[in-house]
């Protein structure tokens, strides 16, 4: 993997550049859409690539584990080849949804067992396991496997928790040395940064993470409940820790307005059930701000979804025709809003990178992040 | 509207033809996919025309009338704008789905009373109406507003229940003649040949439908759970009555097989929900039989959905991914099982058309059944 950063903004921290993979090219920032079980939800893999052009997702470890199982991606020569999509992948570890989903039964300094959400079945997660799951799947950014805390939580649980990630994150290093790729294309693993609202611990764990050298560092536990204005501060103090020339991903953030005033912040990278989990729900991102299509007011307006919009769904749709659909339950308008919200997200990853290029970002971001906010 | 027989099979009564609307041509025979609530299930508007490559598709004047409105699709100029397929569409009149989900009040001379099946509001359907919201939602063609009689039915029953259909249908001409189109294109209406499985009184249906001299005549009130061999019966008898330069639509049949056997009794026109309900259960209609992708024996079928299909969706994904899909509850596994049931059903009936053309139709129709209904 190889980053260069191509552009900084003058009046911010925010950075443009390219990520390389084996599987291709990825220019930062950029927004990865959440392919849950290998596929994002309600999207043709095709339209996914053609249509809202994203040059990278990111799928769930813990669901591909589950369900279809390890081995049968292993088996298909990877995910690449069992969902056909043929550009770069990122995987995460797993453990944000043993944290949320699963029936925990036990974390210890070995790992976690857990039971499965869906049918209560048993498992042992390990740093070891988490990589050797990975190296199956055979995404090109790969994750270390760490404890994502909730918010609030007790700083003394934070500091103990953190120890563990840490140390966990030694294991994870120790076996991804170890181990090789499977499917004979490079991965590269992304330490992670925890800690939750606690100055120090945040500043330890950045510290921590920096002195890894690895190929990219993420920022995990934000984006959990804290304020956004939390969420902004601890990602500014990790990221004057975290090395300059490395890229950086904030994991599970965000709104529209919340990724440019990370990309503010110095990040590079983000992923986000939001643009397809309130698609699905009726919520609209748009350029001028955000739209509940299920509202009455639409009900007679035959103006396409966004004008200017670049999707197709965009200008082939019309407002009201999408309310309909909605109040219908027509699954095309699960899939209508996604195609709509995921195109937007990275529509507005592209103009965050050109407005970078050509140094107004800090300005066009103030004014930007006010109409992303806005209810229509 | 004008419709044209270009070639006739030599070994059946099977027809390849031109039907020619306003909104433009389409090749007989064909099969309609069915778009209740304007939209087919699972599929978006541009996949229809541009993968699948329908030249016409079905709606529903019950399910359009209770939402949105004939209102709300009158003010958007019609269903064509409404939902912006540009392309020919057929509605039905609204008789089928209040038998068949409507909470029924009262059906008397004049129409019939019912609540919605939605929220239980009360309406009152005659075929003046039914006329009426036809022109309203604007299709290409649109249907009488009739009786379709339950399978089985007592012949004192059928036959008077026969005798209103005809009543209606004439109130249905004369307010069809009285009326205008309302949104600049014009609309040819379809009388429907009705008698249960009673064949005086399917005889009797079909020289009154014939004497009524409409652009195209509809066989409606089979395929309600007759037995095949039932259904083929009747619409040979039928078929043998109307007129043979005007198209002939069978109302809601069927499965691949059931296709190529009612062309060859000289059916020209099909619409059925099996290749898009039946597919968002999992089941597959391929060119080698009939395939339940759900089954476990797919599993680690890293093969192309099917192997020299013409749509998008048959390579894109292997049967191990769609299966994995369908087993994770993924909305997408509906949305590739539509796509390739729809495109299959499409390229069948453009299968049959070459084989018409090129006069080998009966013979090929006969290998072609048994390799349908096989179970793979």
């Amino acid at each position: 993997m190889n980053f260069s950063i191509e552009h900084r903004d003058p009046g911010s921290s925010a950075r443009a550049g390219s990520l390389i993979t084996d599987h291709g090219l990825v220019r930062t920032p950029f927004f990865m859409p959440v392919g849950t079980a290998g596929a994002v939800k309600a999207m043709h893999i095709r339209d996914l690539r053609e249509d809202i052009r994203a040059e990278i997702m990111l799928s769930n470890t813990y669901h591909l584990y589950l369900r279809p199982g390890t081995k049968v991606i292993a088996g298909a020569g990877g995910l690449h080849k069992f969902n056909g999509w043929d550009k770069p992948i990122l995987t995460d570890s797993g453990g944000f949804q043993i944290y949320s989903l699963a029936h925990i039964r036990k974390i210890t300094d070995d790992g976690v067992i857990f039971q499965s959400h869906i049918d209560g079945s048993r498992h042992h997660f390990t740093p070891e396991s988490a990589i050797d799951i990975q190296r199956d799947l055979g995404a090109d950014i790969i994750m270390a496997f760490d404890e994502c805390t909730p918010w609030p939580c007790e700083y003394e649980y934070a500091k103990k928790s953190l120890s563990r990630t840490h140390r966990w994150l030694d294991r994870c290093l120790e076996h991804f040395d170890k181990t090789d790729c499977k499917h004979g294309y490079t991965q590269s693993l992304f330490p992670i940064v925890q800690g939750s609202t606690f100055e120090d611990l945040r500043m330890q764990s950045a510290e921590y993470i920096a002195s890894k050298d690895s190929a990219g560092c993420a920022i995990g536990g934000l984006s959990v409940g804290e304020p956004a204005e939390m969420m902004y501060a601890i990602t500014s103090l990790v990221c004057g820790i975290l090395p300059q020339e490395k890229p950086r991903y904030l994991m599970g953030v965000g709104t529209p307005a919340n990724l440019l005033e990370c990309i503010a912040l110095g990040i590079d990278m983000f992923d986000c059930v939001i643009p397809t989990r309130n698609g699905r729900n009726g919520m609209l991102f748009t350029r001028d701000g955000i739209i509940n299509i299920k509202n009455e007011k639409w009900k007679n307006d035959f103006s396409p979804l966004e004008q200017g919009g670049d999707v197709f769904a965009d200008l082939q749709y019309t407002k009201a025709f999408v309310r309909h659909l909605f109040i219908c339950g027509e699954m095309l308008s699960a899939m209508i809003a996604t195609t709509h919200n995921l195109g937007f997200y990275i529509w507005l990853m592209k103009e965050a990178r050109k407005h970078i290029q050509e140094g107004d970002f800090a300005k066009w971001k103030a004014e930007m992040v006010i109409k992303l906010m806005r209810r229509l």
